[in-house]
């Protein structure tokens, strides 16, 4: 397998995207290989300051960077040998078999969208997060900001989206999928969430349990939370807040310390025709790792190829 | 003052209710007056149990109850004999200066709307909160739920609100007012947030900031946290939950007790003709005390009153 690695992307990079890299290195088989995208002198330098041989990986060269302040679709569009750009296209003659990402989130969207496109059927992509439940397992939160925009037929689709990475990534047979709620009764929320639940109570293709408010993400009532980008995005920053808040209290147990977004590493964009996968803008080594061994899980689980399955199977669903 | 309490609204009402009545009595002065409002042989019990003096209280019959589930606009308008359908001609009539309840939160809406009214020039009456900062003193964040579905020129009234109830309740001169967002950038978020920040920055009512991230929320960057009631509400819940899971840790420090919402009481509906508060439906005697003491100092600070003469001040603004 292929893994290719944005080196350019992210507040801290090149530096954390190779440390990362290297950090990864003992964690995947010699079968796979991590390809560094981005300037070679940058990567060649890198990694001699971390007296790292450079044959450990392949490294392909590309002289743009872009930015995070960027406009995305111009930049993915304009900046033709960028290390975004390169990849994609890479990503889409299967050099690669996957791409991930700690830069600009909007070009990572776009140049997905524009490059290997939306499985058929799919509306819009998403991103998900696993959330770490209080006694033990993972629930799962999508869309958390791959859309900001969105219409309840397209969180519909969430649902399915959901559901199927559920069960690939927890092994869940019969994922409960449930839509995030100011309340838990059937008619509770603001008119999208009214009538997503109408569609999603109506659509047979997932296992659909109704409303559930915030203070049950954590807990085993269901397996995936349907949201909005918008909302989803303010809830998940709202968690690292708090994350942050009590590391600085010095306050550590294994639950909490589950709200450390290094350990995800990043969220896939799930619904365009290949595994991609975005970082955060802040990550460290540590969180560039986890990301690459995610963007291997995508691979490893066919996500891209259930996803495409379940929606032809359920294509009059939608 | 007269303080209306709705005796039988909350989910361990009438109780709770009285109880926390009792608690309250401690803490205001001789001439004000706590009036109870509901069935009357209930609140005859529960002040016996209490081995309480019925003559510490005014005592008002209602012989209807509304309850939680009922549909809040018909439970308003059929159940005539409500506490709060009675509580509401009360205040309307001025027999009472303020009314608090912790029962069906959509009620005491329809029912502020419906009796008292809105103030003129607010389009839609909102909810807000106080957020404890880490380093002391507080924020304020509205809509916490009164409205789920507002368009962006109600944003933007929230913001002239926020910042009236921010000089009233906080003693801040000018209150920095800021849009929650999921970017700090000019032209972050959805439309609604893209739309609002517009709407905001070329109003001169008050004094707008730009766009902050939940991170900021607990810190002394802004004053005002304006967003739609549907993520206001979310964001609320998810604190709440942050403090149930540290309270089963055991962890307690002054910052993290301030996300308890019984030290909050309640949050006032803001742009109505009176003085109206909202609690908790699970509210302890603890909260339903503090929602006492908020609906007196909602009526002592002159809310009303502060808002009417801003609303008419700015009216070209709107």
């Amino acid at each position: 397998m292929n893994i290719g690695l944005d080196v350019m992307g992210g507040d801290f990079a090149p530096q954390n995207t190779v440390a990362g890299a290297l950090l990864a290195l003992s964690e995947i088989s010699r079968e796979d290989c991590i390809v560094l995208i981005g300037k070679e002198e940058l990567i060649a330098a890198e990694l001699a300051k971390n007296n790292a041989n450079p044959s450990l990986f392949k490294i392909v060269n590309a002289t743009q960077v872009i930015e995070m302040s960027d406009k995305p679709l111009k930049a993915f569009q304009e900046k033709t040998n960028s290390s975004l750009s390169v990849g994609f296209r890479m990503l889409k003659s299967n050099d690669i078999d996957t791409i991930a990402s700690a830069g600009n989130s909007g070009a990572l969207g776009a140049g997905a969208m524009q490059s290997v496109h939306n499985i058929p059927g799919i509306i819009r992509p998403c991103a998900a997060t696993t959330l770490a439940r209080e006694n033990g397992g993972y629930n799962l939160l999508l869309d958390i900001g791959a859309t900001t925009d969105v219409k309840p037929d397209v969180m519909a689709q969430f649902g399915l989206i959901g559901s199927i990475y559920a069960q690939a990534l927890l092994k869940i047979e019969h994922p409960r999928v449930c839509l995030l709620n100011i309340g838990t009764e059937d008619t509770k929320g603001n008119l999208q969430c009214q009538t997503a639940f109408r569609l999603m109570q109506d659509n047979k293709a997932y296992n659909f349990i109704g409303n559930l408010e915030p203070r049950s993400i954590f807990s085993n009532e269901a397996d995936v939370f349907v949201t909005d980008g918008f909302v989803g995005n303010i809830l998940l920053k709202q968690i690292e807040t708090f994350y942050h808040l009590m590391v600085k209290r010095n306050y550590k147990d294994s639950f909490i310390t589950n709200f450390n977004y290094e350990l995800h590493g990043g969220s896939p964009i799930l619904g365009v025709n290949a595994p991609v996968v975005l970082g955060h803008g802040i990550s460290t080594p540590l969180a560039i790792k986890n990301m690459i061994l995610l963007s291997k899980r995508m691979v490893d689980t066919h996500m891209t190829e259930k996803l495409k399955q379940a929606f032809s199977q359920y294509a009059d669903n939608f």
